[in-house]
């Protein structure tokens, strides 16, 4: 078996049914559809995405499925690769930590723009979107890290095997059309990690949903590929990674599911950061902290975050997510650390700026990187602490749905109105009830032209 | 120079200008160009077509270009996708020697889809063809053959550079831009050799050619991207090539063009049975041989050509590109080995069968592998004999015009009426004075549905 993973993955998706996804799992999948939603709708009037836009709606088809967020309506294609892109324009998309895979984007970007042209149940959709996740995840997992190592952007050379999958699963291929539609996937494997910090990187998972879901049209059409685009001598793993472990894509295949291990940044900035936000954002909660009478902050952590985040003066948004000082300064002020705190205005605004002034940062080399500890000293002496062992958004700690939705209503507000939000967190919640899932993208279209 | 490859290919595409372009080069552009007009309306009704096209028609945009040879317009982007796929689909299309890239497929197939779009004269549709092969050539000549060797199908990786640099010329891209256009080229590279022998194969020049044109695209619209998408530490080069010689890509830039060592496939199969039918088809002309008269025909040959051309009986179409004793024996009924010469009907025709049953083949190791000896005994007792030094297509006996204009004949004949390929042929000889070198795209579609 573990010698065929292309063909046991294209077994594995023609033979899952609905009942053999744990509902733990499924339940997974709502709070990953939530964050991948809010992320989307968050970037959808970024720069990034109407630049892409501008360039490429001269030659998109027709109206079949919603950019996220957004008025137009165009091809499944081209909303899929719009909406994989947006996704991940904020970075604030999830994590398959083990292999640092973003793992929404490019599946349901490519589902959600079939699910309205081909109608599907919410059920089916999020069974599609498990079994993506997982192909994706596997073939992950089969070449970290040497793959990511040499330069691979992982999230989009795994995405199109993820997106493929659970297209041609929604499609309802053979298991022959399955190794095809991944064989097809193989071949168009790409996205270099050169590209951090251009707009290329969002690029990347838009590109995969896009590549992958014609993967799987083309494929129902028997267009023919290798039957080894995997683990062939010129497959994928032997091409794009150094060192390769099939047994990772084979093993206890159906029994475990790589989306339990997906994770949620709860903070629009690098993970290295997250102890610090954390308790800030707990001392000011519990404590009601007034910015005003902040004396100073000392923060005490792993030496990595100095080395990224060590910025005492950023100037621009961007630079706002180098910086643990202005991270802790808007955490204690806002209570919250989402793309709002990282606006051009926000890093420069001299409330944000004074209390910056006043964090003190030192390494502790005993500091793990999920840790931090935190100490806010008011003018009148009082000194609060807490020491966060495992930051908020981690394996240990994860989000709880109610933080997800929190998360969700912050990305969300600059577009939609509250009545909106309210609704998709409803609905999303509820997707695996909902009798046609594709009726989820139209009501991230907000009302009034924006 | 050197340690800026990207950089200097972008600063060479923006400022050349049509008149640097030496005559001799130009007229090889419009070689290359009958070339690939007749590989793609020669395949345009293959199945890899039809299924393809099955799969996309639903999501096309706009009637903007034509698919070669067909009446279905669509958006840009998929007449580059489609048109690029039908050019190489019957391996017939032009090979840079040096690094095997197949140039015009992914350039060609970009820009005359764009010329349909935004009309540009043929001399200028030229100059940016000549660009897009330089730019794709100089990036296969820095990275072969480690490139290839570990997998990569290097007309897909390096195609999509050549269609972003071409169609990047033609939409007057800056400097930056230009880069920006290199560096989504090279985040979007892919293609597997895994995929040889199935659909896939041509798939790549195709995505390439519509990935390059978006990306040039997006760069337009200021779409940034990496500004060392080539030579990056994990930019192109060192993530798809374990070698890399940048010099291969600066050096005698604008002075040396690689289109100069581009060569056309005279017959429709591997280049090791090239000498054998040339020599065949030399003897039947020169001494108007009839079929029924010869008695046997010995060759002696390279090695290579019994281990991979060694079947003695095909059976199907594809299989008698395999038999060195079927091309012999259709080489001396036909005087042509195009793809008429390889259908299933035409491999079990008992007149081919005769002849080729009275086909010996040896190994001579003294023969080079662009040589052989043919020697066509005649049942009168008369031998006929013919040393081949350099087969008719390679760089040292180059497939002369009216060579080429018969093999483009051959391809079109299936599609197109006598007069409508009369016209193809006269129109793209004078490609370079043409108004709009977009006309010549719907030439190609037959009057009549098909």
């Amino acid at each position: 078996m573990s010698s065929q993973p292309t063909l046991a993955l294209a077994r594995f998706v023609a033979n899952s049914r609905r009942d053999d996804v744990p509902p733990s799992v499924v339940h997974e999948a709502k709070r990953a559809m939530l964050n991948w939603v809010g992320c989307a709708v968050g970037a959808s009037r970024h720069e990034t995405v109407n630049r892409a836009l501008a360039a490429l709606m001269p030659f998109v088809g027709p109206a079949q499925a919603t950019l996220l967020g957004r008025h137009e309506r165009v091809d499944i294609l081209h909303a899929a690769l719009v909406n994989g892109m947006a996704s991940h324009t904020f970075d604030f998309d999830d994590t398959h930590l083990r292999t640092v895979i973003h793992p929404a984007g490019p599946v349901a970007s490519a589902i959600l723009a079939l699910a309205e042209f081909a109608p599907v149940t919410g059920s089916d959709f999020l069974h599609a979107f498990v079994l993506g996740v997982e192909v994706e995840c596997r073939i992950g997992n089969a070449v970290y890290p040497s793959h990511y190592d040499i330069g691979w952007h992982i999230t989009g050379t795994t995405g199109v095997f993820g997106a493929a999958a659970a297209a041609g699963k929604l499609l309802g291929l053979s298991e022959t059309q399955l190794v095809w539609a991944l064989g097809i996937a193989a071949t168009q494997a790409a996205g270099l990690r050169e590209m951090f910090g251009s707009m290329c990187k969002p690029l990347h998972p838009g590109v995969a949903a896009r590549n992958g879901l014609a993967a799987a049209f083309l494929a129902r059409q028997d267009f023919t590929s290798s039957a080894v685009g995997i683990e062939g001598k010129r497959g994928f793993a032997n091409v794009l990674a150094t060192e390769r472990n099939f047994d990772a894509i084979t093993a206890h295949l159906g029994e475990t599911w790589e989306l339990s291990e997906n994770t949620y940044k709860p903070f629009a900035c690098g993970i290295v950061i997250h102890p610090v936000i954390d308790g800030c954002i707990q001392l000011r909660n519990e404590h009601r902290i007034n910015p005003e009478d902040v004396e100073r902050i000392d923060v005490a952590v792993h030496p990595l975050v100095l080395e990224l985040t060590g910025k005492t003066r950023p100037a621009v948004g961007l630079e706002g997510k180098f910086s643990v000082f202005h991270c802790a300064a808007v955490a204690i002020i806002d209570g919250a650390v989402g793309e709002a705190q990282f606006s051009d205005e926000r890093v420069i605004d001299p409330r944000v700026t004074a209390l910056r002034d006043r964090v003190r940062a030192v390494v502790d080399p005993a500091t793990h990187e999920d840790a931090a500890d935190v100490r806010v000293t008011l003018r009148d002496g009082t000194v609060l602490h807490r020491r966060v062992e495992h930051a908020i958004g981690s394996l240990a700690r994860p989000m709880r749905d109610a933080d997800l939705e929190a998360k969700f209503r912050g990305l969300c507000a600059p577009v939609l109105d509250a009545a909106a939000v309210d609704a998709l967190v409803r609905e999303t919640w509820r997707l695996d009830s909902m009798a046609s899932a594709g009726a989820l993208a139209p009501m991230t279209v907000p009302r009034q032209k924006a």
